[in-house]
C-alpha cells in the first residue's frame, strides 16, 4: 500500500507534509500535477530569471499556511472542527486549478470569457462528482457560502494566504527581497472576532508592511513593463494565430490549442471544456509559436519570432495617457518599416493600462482587533495610510511599438 | 610584516575586505577594538535573544556597504577620487566610536550632556592627532562640510549606508524578517545630481519599502514596550547608585564607571573624558550590578536585581498621555507593597514618552531623479505617501510600575 | 542606442552584471535564450517541486563565479589579460549551450551518438563563423588548447564554476540545503601555481566538505530513484515513439521532434542538425505526449499517460545487481495485467545501474598549495579522506516495473 | 497572571514556543538568564565578529530541536508519554546551565578541577531541591539512567540535539555556511530501536555530510589558530592575576571573580561554589582586565592590554611537535624583548596540542536502521569513510610567541 503521508521538500518553508490521504489522492490527480506545467508568473521569467516557479508550488505553499493559520487560531481557542480544517485546506489547494497557462494573454484572447475562478469552480465541481461530493464542503468555503467567515477569508481576502505564500515565494525565486512578507508574525497574529478574521493589535506594522511589499511587488515584478510587453506581444501573436485560423489556413497546434483558437468551446458542455482545457499548458503554446515562426504570414512568423527569442517591443510606461499624435506616428513608422497594411499597424504599435489598487477597501477589510475589544478597519487605525491613497486606484497607461521606430 | 588586507567574514554580507592600510590600523586601534563590547542594540537582546551584536560589526558592515555605494556611482560616471573614498570610508567607519554602552541609558544619567555624536567628534580628533591629521579629510566628511554634500549624505541622511546596515543586521540578528531593506536593489538606484544624493526613478517603491521597514522597527524592536521597560529600569539604577555616590557612600565601580558615577568629567579635559569613555563598556556596568545586588540599600539592591535577573517593570503603552490619579494610586501602592518613601517610589513607578518620524523632511531629503531630469522630493512623487502622515512625529507614551501592582 | 551593461537579478547571488557589449549580444542570442525552455534538472522536478530552474539562470552563474574567481586571482597577483578574461568568461557561458530538453533521457535515445560537450561545441563553432571568429580563443579555452591551463580548469575541472554554481543553485532550488557550498570561500581559497588552479592549505576543509556535498546531491538528487523512474519512463516512452515512427505510423509531433525521431540527423550536416536541434526543447516532448495518450497504441498511449500525469513505475536501487529470476517473474506479471506481448513487457519491467565518483583523479586533480610551497594531491594531504575510497567508482542497480505488480 | 506561552524569535528557525508553564519558570530563572552573558563561542568573535551568540539561545534553540525530534518519533510510532517529553526537553534545556565564561580558559586555571558538566549536574541538583523534586526524571535522563536510552541520546550522543544546533546557529553567527547542517532532514530520519536512537538508511549521506561539517567547524571556527591564541593569552593572563593573588597582591576583581582566583572553593559547599560561579560571567573577566591594563605588574598589565585590545600573540599550527631548540629560541628573544625573567618568559612563549576526532565510536554510535530491518554502524555501512580515518583523533601543535619576536 501506498504511503500517502508523504513529505515534500520546499525551498521557501522547508519541509510540507500532507495532512490526510485524501488531500494525498488531490494532489496526485492529472489536474493537480498539471500545474506543474503553468508558471505562477507566466513571463515574468523574461526579466527575473529565477522566477520560473510553478502554481504546483504555490498550492502546496498556501495550503502549508492554512494549516499554520488554524493551529495559530486553535492555540487562541478558535474551535475548528477536522472537517472544517479539510475543507479549508482543499479550498486553497484548488484555488488556482482552474489558472491556464500565461493566464493573463490567454484570456484576453483565445479563452476570453472563461476566467480562472470561474474554470476553478468548474473544475472542483467536476472533481466533486469524481469523488463522490466529498469536495462539497470545501466548495462552500471556497464560496464564501459558509457561515464560518473566517475560514473563506483564510482563502480568500486582502491578506489571506495565497497572498502570504504568493509574495514569498515570488520573493524567493525573482531574488526581489524588498517582496518578502513576515508570513510566520502575520499568521501568528491572526484572530478571529464575530466569525470574521481579525489581526491583533500589535500586528498593525506587519500588516503595513505586507501591504507596501505587495504594492511594490506589483510595480517591479507582476507589471514589469518588460512583462507588460511581452504580455502583450503574445496577446497580438494569438490574436493574429486566431484570425488566421478563423480564415480557414492550416496553423500547426495541439488539438487542444487548437480547440481554443477555433474558440470550439462556445458550444461544448463543461466537460468538454473542462477536458480541453486541461490539456493545455505553456508547452502548447511555446511549441506552436516555434513552428509559427516558420509561417509564410509575415506577421505571425515575426511576432512568433520575437516571442520565442524574446526580442520583445519597446515598451514606455506613464502616469497619463499617450498623445495620440505620437501613437499615430509611430504606426505609421511601423507600417513602413515592416511593410505592414494600416490595419496590420496595431498589431505592432498599441497602448493599454494597467492599474493596482494598494488597499481595497469594501470587498474584504483588514480588521484589526484593539487591545479593547473593538474592531477597526486597518485604514481608521494605522497612522501613517490615509484611507483615500491605500485605497486609490492607481493606473498607468503603456506604449508599444517595435525597437526599430526608437532609432528613426 | 603583517598583510593588512584581511578578509572578514560577516553573516550579513558574506566576506568583507578592508580596503588599506591605513584603515586596518584604524581597526586594529583599541578605541574601534572595544566596540566589539557595546552592543548594536543595548537592551533588545532582553526580547530578540539573538540581537546580541556588536557596533564592531556594525561599522564594518556600514563601511562595505559605503564602498560598494561608491562604486555604483563610479559605474554612473559620477567621477570620485580615491582620497574622497578613502574619507567617506573612514568617516562612516568611526561614525558610532563614540558609542557608550547601553547609550540610551548613560546618557540620560551618568554620562548627560555628552551624546555619542558630540563623543564620535571628540574621539575622531583625538586619533587625527595620533595618526598626524590623516582623518582631516574623513572629518570633513563626516562633518558635512567638504563641499561634495553627497559624501556626507551616504554617511548621515534620510537612507544613509548607517541605516542601511542597522536595518539589515537587525533584522537579521532579531529574526524580524519584514525589517529587511534590499540594500543591494537601493544601493543600485543611487546617484548623483547637483553634487546632492538622488535616488533614480524606478527606485521609488523601494524607498517606500525602506521607510515603512524602518518605521516597523521602531515599533517592534527599538521601541518594543519591554526594551523601553528595562531601559528605564537600567536609569533608575544608574540614578540611585550616583545618589549614594553622591551621598558618599562607596560602590563597587571600576575606576572608569566610578568616574562617570561621580560626573568627574564636568571639570576634566577633553582627553581625560575620552580616556575614562574608552575604558567603560558594558562589563562594568553588568560587573557593578550584580555586586549591587547585595547592597544594604534596598532599592539599589532590589533594582539591581531586577535588572540582573530580567525581572522587569510591567509596562503599558499607548497613544495618549497617562491619567495622573492613576499613576498617583500605582506610587501608593507600590510605596506600600515595597515599604519605600513617597520619593523612592518615583524609581519604580513612572511615565515617560517615546516617538517616531518615519521620514523628517528639511533635514536632508529623499530627492527622486525622475526620468525627465527633474529630481522632486519623495513625498511630491509617491502616490501612496501623503507629505503630513510621512513627516507626522508619532508620540506613545508609557507607564511602568512592579508587575506586583498588577495583580492587587 | 540599447544599453548593454544590464543588470540581473539572481536569487542566488543577488545582482549580476554582463560584463561587455559582446557577452550582452551572445545572451540574448536566440540558442541562448532557448536555455530558459531546458531545466537544469530535468525530470528532478518532480521530487523537488522548487527544481524548475533553467540552464539559463545556471550558464550566467557559471560566468559570475568565474568573474569571482578571476578577481581573486588577480587580487593575489595572477596576471590575467581582459581578453583571457573574456575568453574564460564566454567559455563558462557557452559551456551547456548544447544541452537539450531531458538531456539524459534524449541522448540514450532520440538523440544518440551526439553527447551534449559535442553538441555545445558545434554549436560554439557556428556561434564563431557568425561572429567573424570572435569565439576563437573562448573556443580554446573550452578545449582545453590554451596554454594557461588554470583558465580552462575554471571551466571545466574537478572543482570548477560549473560545479560551485550548480551545486549552490541546485541546493537552492530543491530545498536540500546540505548540498550548500561555500562558494564565496572556495573562490578565496584558489590561486594559480605553475599554470595550474591549486587550492590555498587552509581551504583544505572546504574542499573536503564540497566533495562531500556533490557526492550528497548525487544521490539525494540527480540519481534520486523517483527521478531515475521518470528518466526512464520517459526512455522507454520515446523508444516506443521511434519503432512506431519507424514502422511508418504518423504521430502528432513539432518538426524538430519529427526530425529527431525519424533520426534524420544521421546523413545531415552539421548546420542541419544544429537547426533542429536548437528548435527542440522540453514543450515539444510534453506538448507531444499529451497528445499521444490519445493513440491507439496501448503502449505508447499507456507510457504518455504515466509520464504526463506523474504516475510512474515503481522502483527499487541497490548495491548489488537485481535476481534474473524476479525481473523475470515481474515480466511476466507485467506482460499478463497489461495485455502485453513478451517483447513489450521489457518497457515496463527492466534493470540499469547508475554510478558516482566523488572524487576521479586522472583528469583534473585537486591540488593543495601547501603553506611551504609544495603542491599535493588532496588525497595525499586530507587526514579523512582514503584515496582508494574517495576515488572508488559506486555503482548502484536499479530495477522498475509498474506499481500494480506490487500488490500482487 | 503572567501568560506562560511565551513566543521567541530565533534568527536560526523563526518563532520558538515554550512549551509548558514550568519550562517557562525554568528559564526565567536567574541561572538561566545568566547564560545571556555567556557566549557560545567564547573568544571565537575575535576571528568571526558576528559569532558573539549566548548559550541562551543555543539551550532554547537545542530544546526546540529536541520537541521536533520527538515529534518525527511519535509520528513514526514510538509511543513517548508527556512525562518523558518534559524530562528531555529539560535536561537539553539545561545541559549546558554549568558553562561559565570562557569555559576552556577558566576550566584550565581558575576554576579547575570543576568541568561544565559537573556544575551543570550540580546545579541540576539545586535546582530539583528548590522545586520540590520536579527535575529528577530530568536528571535521570540527562545523566542516561533511565532504561530508554533514546532519550538520553537527544541530548547526548554523536548527533544529538545539543550538536545539532550549534553546528547550524555557529555556522549562521560565524557566517561559514559550509558548516551548516540540515537539521529538518537529520531530524526527519530519526527513528528508534531496541530502545536506542537510529538514523533510516536514506539519511546515511545526511549523517556523512553532518560529521564533515563538523570537522570543518572544528578546525576552522571552534579551534581556529587566532581563537586558540586567544584563548591561551586568556589562560596565561589568569594564570598570573591568581599567582599575584597567591602572593599577596590586592587586584581590582569582582567578590566572585575574587573567589575563584583565591581557589576559595577548594574548601567550600556545593551550594556556596553554585552561588559563586553563578555570579560569574564575562564581564568579571573584562572589566577586571580593563583596570589590570593599569597594574604595575609588568606582565598583568600587558597580559590584560592584549587580551582587551586584541593584540594577540602569533600563533603557529602544524601537524608535528615543534622543535625544542626553536622554543628555547624564542623564550630567550622574548625575555630579552620584553625584560622579563626566564620563568616569566614562559607566560608569552609556550606550544600545547589541540585534537579533534570526528567520530568516536564506542561511546554512543551513529547506527543506521537499514531498510531490511538491521542496524549497522555508520562506519561499516558508509562506502567513503573508513572507520579508522573516521574515528582517528587528529592532533596538531601550536606554538605562541609575541608578535615581535617574528620580524627580528
Amino acid at each position: 500500500m501506498t504511503n500517502k503521508r508523504k513529505i515534500i521538500n520546499d525551498p521557501v518553508y522547508g519541509f510540507l507534509s500532507l495532512p490526510d490521504d485524501f488531500i494525498y489522492d488531490l494532489v496526485c490527480h492529472p489536474w493537480f500535477q498539471r500545474l506543474r506545467n503553468i508558471k505562477q508568473l507566466g513571463l515574468s521569467g523574461y526579466v527575473y530569471p529565477g522566477a520560473v516557479h510553478t502554481r504546483f508550488q504555490h498550492s502546496l505553499g498556501s495550503m502549508y499556511l492554512t494549516s499554520k493559520a488554524i493551529e495559530t487560531l486553535r492555540n487562541k481557542g478558535v474551535y475548528i472542527t477536522s472537517d472544517e480544517e479539510e475543507a479549508a485546506l482543499i479550498a486553497i489547494l484548488l484555488h488556482d486549478i482552474g489558472h491556464g497557462p500565461y493566464s493573463h494573454a490567454l484570456e484576453n484572447t483565445i479563452v476570453s470569457d472563461i476566467p480562472h475562478e470561474k474554470m476553478s469552480l468548474m473544475m472542483m465541481h467536476e472533481l466533486n462528482k469524481e469523488f463522490g461530493g466529498r469536495l462539497s464542503f470545501a466548495i462552500a468555503v471556497f464560496e464564501g457560502s459558509y457561515h464560518r467567515k473566517f475560514l473563506s477569508e483564510l482563502i480568500s481576502g486582502q491578506m489571506d494566504m495565497d497572498r502570504m505564500d504568493y509574495l514569498r515565494r515570488d520573493s524567493f525565486f525573482t531574488g526581489v527581497i524588498e517582496g518578502e512578507v513576515g508570513s510566520d508574525r502575520l499568521i501568528h497574529m491572526l484572530n478571529v472576532y464575530d466569525n470574521k478574521l481579525v489581526v491583533d493589535e500589535k500586528g498593525i506594522y506587519s500588516v503595513e508592511k505586507f501591504l507596501i511589499a505587495r504594492r511594490l511587488m506589483y510595480w517591479q515584478v507582476y507589471n514589469h513593463r518588460t512583462v507588460l510587453s511581452a504580455e502583450h506581444l503574445l496577446i497580438a501573436l494569438l490574436e493574429r494565430a486566431r484570425k488566421l485560423v478563423s480564415a480557414g489556413r492550416y496553423l500547426f497546434a495541439s488539438p487542444s490549442l487548437d480547440f481554443f483558437m477555433r474558440q470550439a468551446y462556445v458550444d461544448a458542455t463543461d466537460r468538454e471544456i473542462v477536458d480541453a482545457f486541461t490539456a493545455l499548458d505553456e508547452s502548447d503554446i511555446l511549441s506552436a509559436a516555434k513552428v509559427w515562426k516558420m509561417s509564410d504570414d509575415f506577421i505571425l512568423s515575426d511576432l512568433s519570432r520575437r516571442f520565442v527569442n524574446r526580442d520583445l517591443l519597446a515598451i514606455e510606461l506613464q502616469n497619463e495617457p499617450f498623445d495620440n499624435n505620437r501613437v499615430s506616428e509611430l504606426k505609421v513608422m511601423a507600417r513602413d518599416l515592416l511593410n505592414l497594411t494600416d490595419d496590420d499597424a496595431a498589431s505592432y504599435v498599441f497602448t493599454g493600462e494597467v492599474y493596482n489598487q494598494t488597499y481595497a477597501p469594501g470587498k474584504v477589510d483588514v480588521r484589526i482587533l484593539l487591545k479593547n475589544g473593538e474592531v477597526k478597519d486597518i485604514t481608521s487605525v494605522s497612522d501613517i495610510f490615509d484611507h483615500k491613497a491605500l485605497s486609490e486606484r492607481v493606473t498607468k497607461f503603456f506604449l508599444c511599438y517595435p525597437k526599430e521606430c526608437r532609432n528613426k
